[in-house]
């Protein structure tokens, strides 16, 4: 369903490795101040210019004044705090149909071809080098839109074949053209994080359902102890267990899916306040449909404008269903780790797969190491979702200016939750076992089978019959007989765990 | 839409004041633990009996020794803290249908007649002062179940002319047949939020959206300064900025209203682990069935029980869209209250109702106290957001634990928001007023129009337009002709206010 | 250590129950909007003024114009949102210092006297009952120091004979002298915070931590098998779990008194925006040595009054310790929940009491209810505090109006701790019973033995010996034996539980 | 105060760059499943192993079997989800000081030295490209543990002329002597807390509270008026408002360093589950000792380790104070946005350096870049700080296996606070100026005033001047002459802002 180019977007393994040490040089140089060691050789600059005057950017990156000024005004975070790359790759896309929509509007056919190119270019993670700016930037995320413009400005003017920073084709009048921050950056927010959703999240969640689904099925014979309040109650069947955390998945894509939604309306075209000054009339129509076909995602665009970019309301509720899909998984995740618990003092009704070592200290220890790996990832999205909230609520007037957080704390927490998702399917669930010796070991201890006895006996002799047999370590059967309260026969026929799966 | 009983259950002011008194002090002695004052005549008790033995009771309380004991082990957090009436009066409408469907199923007619007259009484709240439990007790919510059953028992044997504490309707056994806590609590939650958010909520919210609406169109031919970064932007139309809250608020209920078809969705059936066991078949649809009779509103039968006891994934969703639709109120009411500061030192371009004096020591100040009261009950609404998320992460096995968490945090935030919007509407919105000579003022100075000159004279030409009229505190015309870049004609024919609230 | 009245108003069981029935009708009257029923003879009215003008309250109550507008202005959250009793009585302890300090400034002795004993009659919480206003107001808190100023005002007067609404006394130039809501809110919030927190949460968590550490000296000669990641690891004493218990509790309590430091600073004699304008040179000082001697408790005057009126960080710090506080007390109670699963087919290491039924459906069955109880609160506290940080972090210039947020936030947590941790240690923690038996048995099963061979034979031989054991089901030194890894006297020596308690 | 190794850590500017780029490979290709490009030539393997068997590694890497698992177990987040820097340092240090220890206790010292040296490598970063493993691994960091181990070993037998592999110095029974992943990750956790707080947080705290008193100097002669509500109030000076700010930082540095006592406490000695099993007499105290004098901070052995193991409440405790701090950093930075607000339609007190061009559309636009950035950490150092919650309280029975998520959620918010202080501090506060004009302006128009006449005419009068001021557009003296209540002398002699500025 999806186009080439996301097709391509999600399979490229990462950018271009080649100068990602380059890359990390210069930002750790900004970073720490330190002088360029044996610095004559090593990096070489040329001078960019834009509203403020001149400044001296690395030579061989693209980007331009702009993001060599935030680039050495934000030293906050270090490399691992850069702008997600699934934001600068949906920009390229983004950039790309501006682009060739603006040709329709008048935009040079030249230019807009040579800036499809490079936007192009960045969509493919080709560019990925040239994005050195972190997240804690200017709110409106300004910055990276520069940073997109500027190197696609400059990549641009070179396929044409002029050298960087000349300017030729012209960040903000060309590659901008028709746009502002405002508008473009939520934008690319709403791209990113529904190429995200789609493409990566849902089908890895969909895959731990499926995983779930056919332990489930697996499991469906074999029955087992419940317990609520974690104390003995009556019982049910391993694959019923399996069935609700299936079912949770489950709902759980639903409740993303339905944020779909808001996430495909777009706030192009309000340029800088909603309004869409200096836009052109059918301008935002036209690039949610082309956006649209070069997705395979039916964006449209927003029908108000102003909400689009005063709120990020979308993107607060789209964290609310991860919340609550972490809130599924990290209920799934404990789960499985204390019914595998032992394997020789704890419930050892699963068994994990062993995949490493678990302790450095006692020797053969097995742990619920996936589990573990989930229920963290799943604190950290609830964290995400804490500060996506806050930032969500935070907004001034025609523009909230909290987007970068935003962004990445969405973006990464879609990233986390399919990863830990695949990585748990694959490492932990398909690899479960039933210990079933155990399990019907369990089976026939309890004592709250006595609850088939209600309708027979009432609740109350039923607590009585319970109560005896627990305080004098006894069965069911024998401390039923002895209170009289009815005959072997009718006990075996009321009491049998295979009876008690359902309804009457 | 809404039947009878709902909307009575209503419209109703509140439970039976005449006994309110007497319920605060048992609770409030029990909390203390201080003896009687003159007690011998001051209350009466009864004994009333469970399987852990005898216990007194307050004579002219319907609830029996579970109740009892619940509130002498749980002196936690005192009346304010008792369980949110909503979910009582649920409990009256679901118990009352249980003896519906029950009589279908073999229950005595003349009890279950009894049994739904009783529990009709609860309903409609008049015997809430028979419900002194707490939150904060088992995690199940049993013994408020219980305290349910114990009460419909006694003023349902009372209806048939037997004293309370007879058990001649059972609270287990005929108020409780064929349900468990683990899915009647459940189902209570479920119904409560419904109504509240069906017949309260919702209702408010758009009353408040409607407000927003007016006002937009009211104010629709008023042209102002937009701000981004808290900056001078370019204008728009005071219209415009209530056309974005009016939407945000419209996209709110939309979130609202996605998350009912899980709310729909009713655990009754699944009795104690999901299973079934000790329910007939059929009874949980037919159940459903009477419900949505009842109240109007569409409830099925959940598919997976399993899921519906072990986890409360749909709370923690909706949880989620509250706290977007807090997350725009709060952008909406910061707005209103930074737009209405002054009156002389602020921004000013909003006049607020004077609703109250509001200052103590400073004689004349008028406050934005109603976008106070909102933002807090904002912040309140996320922070029981994160309380409902964290009691929803923590299910063990068959049975999530922290219902009467999650009952009272969903509760209480539907509530407050509920009556934070109306409160807002009636003493704000629909009373504010634009600061018109304020807005023109502000238009006419502002820099930013020289947005309007980047299709003319680029980007860059124009920057320098504003940054010299900036510096020389003097107007974009002065600067812009100083610089020669055009024409007076040709400026003042691209910077016209009323020409830059849209594209071309 | 606590002076008179602190003692008093800590040992009155609640407020004067008389007239709360009368309370609860005018305030959902307000609420609902609903005439009265026989309206005519049930309540009567008089007129109060205000500089608004005229308006009618209930004859029956101290409170004037402000109190009513605000009742009727803010109908949010009914009843159980009152502005919390903790708050009011320490208002009325503030009151009468001022008042105490205001006669050295010259503020009449007949007048002063008279409203230090109606302020009296307020912290004793005598008068609780005129205190109808909500938390959800303004965020300054100034209607419920004008409530507070005009119960006091028209009691004064009453007690020098004059009707109330006379304003012999009035609320402002009297009661208020030389203080401002601003100022006298942040600082009954301190006051508050420390009588609740010095007088009953803390010693409530010492009562914990000294049944912990009684269990721990209980339970000292148990040894039992050590869980690491769930899974069975190496031993330990049952008393060295509950030391560790008992030592996060008495950090909890640590954590909270160091934030005492900033709590005891008071911002009275700040005033309006901290200037102090229209106080008293050294009104703060004397103030803040008059409410230390009335409490006995260390407060000092703020040497920032800028900071203690524009920011609440005091509160957001102590409610950070609460929410440590919270995380100890989930641990524990989640724990002891675990370790007491069960009867049958749990660890069942610990047996809790049987306090109360446990199912509504599964006779005889007994839950953890306490540790229920306990961990929802704790939830609610860590909700409590995101809203508490949310409401500290939006203060706008000079003053933060998310007071009464905030002191709602706070006192509620603090309340729901101190009374949790009471009901647990009462109803939980001194009934514990460890279950010698089957600790013995996990720990002779244990594998996680096969440690102690580390430094005899090496962790990867260890590792051999563990996982041959594991995988044949048979002993650690039968496996050890076999792999000719040591002999028999050799394990023996080394593989001793009693030697593996600590360090050689 | 730090000692050499501290110094030098902290200077040191980054990894070793020569090899991140083979690094990034390594991780990618794990992470993409990408075969390699090029494959033969490019990255050769050699075969280590565990107890678990033999497994591929690069050859040009210290790391062993267990970190390779860990790399192809968890391919969670990508490279940007790193096991912090400076918890890698900090296990460096942890190290050598261990194994010094450890050649007490009899370590051979050849093989001990070599430890030392390896370790101190690590501690200094120049093997930083050694450590691929991310966050979300096993939630004891038992696999990091072991990358650290492994690495060391390898490195230390380079050091001693033998080949990585060869296990000539074994990773656990040599480097990991005494030790267990549970007592030495949490030991790492608090180094690298300490080190970061003391070296980095704390400084830059102390240069942005310095720069914020230096103003509050520069603008003590400005008289500006007051805010409250965001509407007017009494006058106060531009300095006061900068002395709140300066008075806020330097009470959350305060809040910092009151946690230090518990991060100072060490688990190291408790081994596997706070017992102490396999570790020496004395080792725990020595170590805390030798860690002390390496790193010149106060680091002391903790004494209860089974606290110290099974709970992380230190962490939590300091993560709220880093709350704390990010509430009023937050506060600080919306202000200053505020204050700064225009240049031409907002308050405009403040004018904010200009740093960068502000807007991508609108020409000449400067916005509080700055201001946004500190913001938006301070939203996510509160949602880290509700992560961090949430995983403190999960711990189950003797150990918390939440600890990478801590670690990383602490150390983030700790670094993020640094940075943008830093940023904040030098990008914006040293660069503010005041708007002189502006603040004259609003201080003479300004009804508040009317505040200073209570003394004099009382409050109600007073609140009559100012709302017949307000209606008719005059001014108070006008205002209040008219009324007649008071002479113009008197007016002049009570209404003057230089009076208004403090108590009298």
């Amino acid at each position: 369903m999806a186009s080439t180019v996301v097709r391509r977007l999600l399979r490229s393994p990462s950018s271009s490795l080649r100068s990602s040490h380059a890359l990390g040089v210069y930002v750790l140089r900004q970073i720490s101040g330190t002088p360029e060691p044996g610095a004559a050789g090593l990096v070489k600059w040329r001078e960019e210019k834009d509203t403020m005057g001149a400044i001296k950017v690395p030579h061989d990156r693209y980007w331009g004044a702009q993001t060599q000024r935030s680039l050495q005004n934000f030293e906050i975070g270090g490399h691992q705090h850069r702008m997600p790359e699934q934001l600068i790759r949906a920009y390229g896309v983004l950039k790309k149909c501006c682009a060739k929509v603006n040709i329709e509007y008048g935009l040079d056919p030249a230019k807009g071809k040579a800036i499809m190119q490079a936007a192009q270019e960045v969509a493919e993670g080709k560019l990925d080098d040239h994005f050195p700016l972190v997240v804690w930037q200017t709110g409106s995320g300004t910055q990276t839109n520069m940073n997109v413009n500027e190197v696609i400005a400059n990549r641009a003017a070179e396929i044409l074949g002029h050298p960087p920073g000349a300017k030729v084709i012209h960040p903000n009048d060309h590659v901008n053209m028709g746009q502002s921050s405002n508008d473009s950056f939520p934008t690319a927010m709403h791209v990113a994080a529904m190429l995200e959703a789609h493409s990566k999240l849902v089908p890895k969640l969909n895959g731990l359902q499926k995983a779930l689904e056919e332990k489930s099925k697996e499991f469906w014979n074999i029955i087992k102890i419940g317990r609520t309040h974690t104390m003995d109650a009556v019982p049910l069947r391993l694959g019923d267990v399996f069935s609700g955390y299936a079912t949770q998945v489950q709902y759980g894509i639903e409740r993303i899916e339905a944020t779909y939604g808001r996430l495909l309306q777009l706030a192009q075209g309000g340029t800088a306040v909603g309004s869409g000054l200096n836009s052109k009339k059918g301008f935002d129509v036209k690039l949610a449909a082309e956006l649209a076909k070069e997705t395979g995602l039916q964006f449209k665009t927003a029908p108000n404008k102003f909400e689009a970019l005063a709120a990020n309301d979308a993107y607060v509720f789209t964290s609310g269903a991860l919340n609550t899909v972490a809130v599924s998984l990290f209920k799934i995740a404990n789960d499985i780790r204390l019914l595998g618990s032992g394997p020789r003092c704890g419930l050892a009704e699963l068994e994990l797969p062993s995949n490493e070592p678990g302790s450095s200290i006692m020797p053969g220890k097995v742990n619920p190491t996936q589990c573990e790996a989930m229920t963290m990832v799943c604190c950290q999205v609830m964290g995400n979702h804490v500060a996506v909230t806050f930032g969500g609520a935070q907004g001034h007037f025609e523009l909230n200016v909290y987007k970068p957080l935003l962004a990445n704390g969405l973006l990464m927490s879609m990233r986390l939750l399919g990863d830990a998702s695949e990585s748990f399917r694959k490492n932990c669930v398909v690899g479960l076992q039933a210990n079933e010796a155990k399990i019907s070991e369990y089976l026939e201890r309890s004592l709250m089978l006595v609850t088939a006895l209600n309708p027979v006996i009432g609740y109350d002799k039923a607590a009585a019959v319970a109560k005896k047999a627990h305080k004098e370590q006894t069965t069911l059967k024998a401390a039923a007989l002895e209170l009289g309260y009815l005959t072997e026969e009718q006990f075996d026929e009321a009491v049998d765990p295979l009876k008690m799966l359902g309804p009457k």
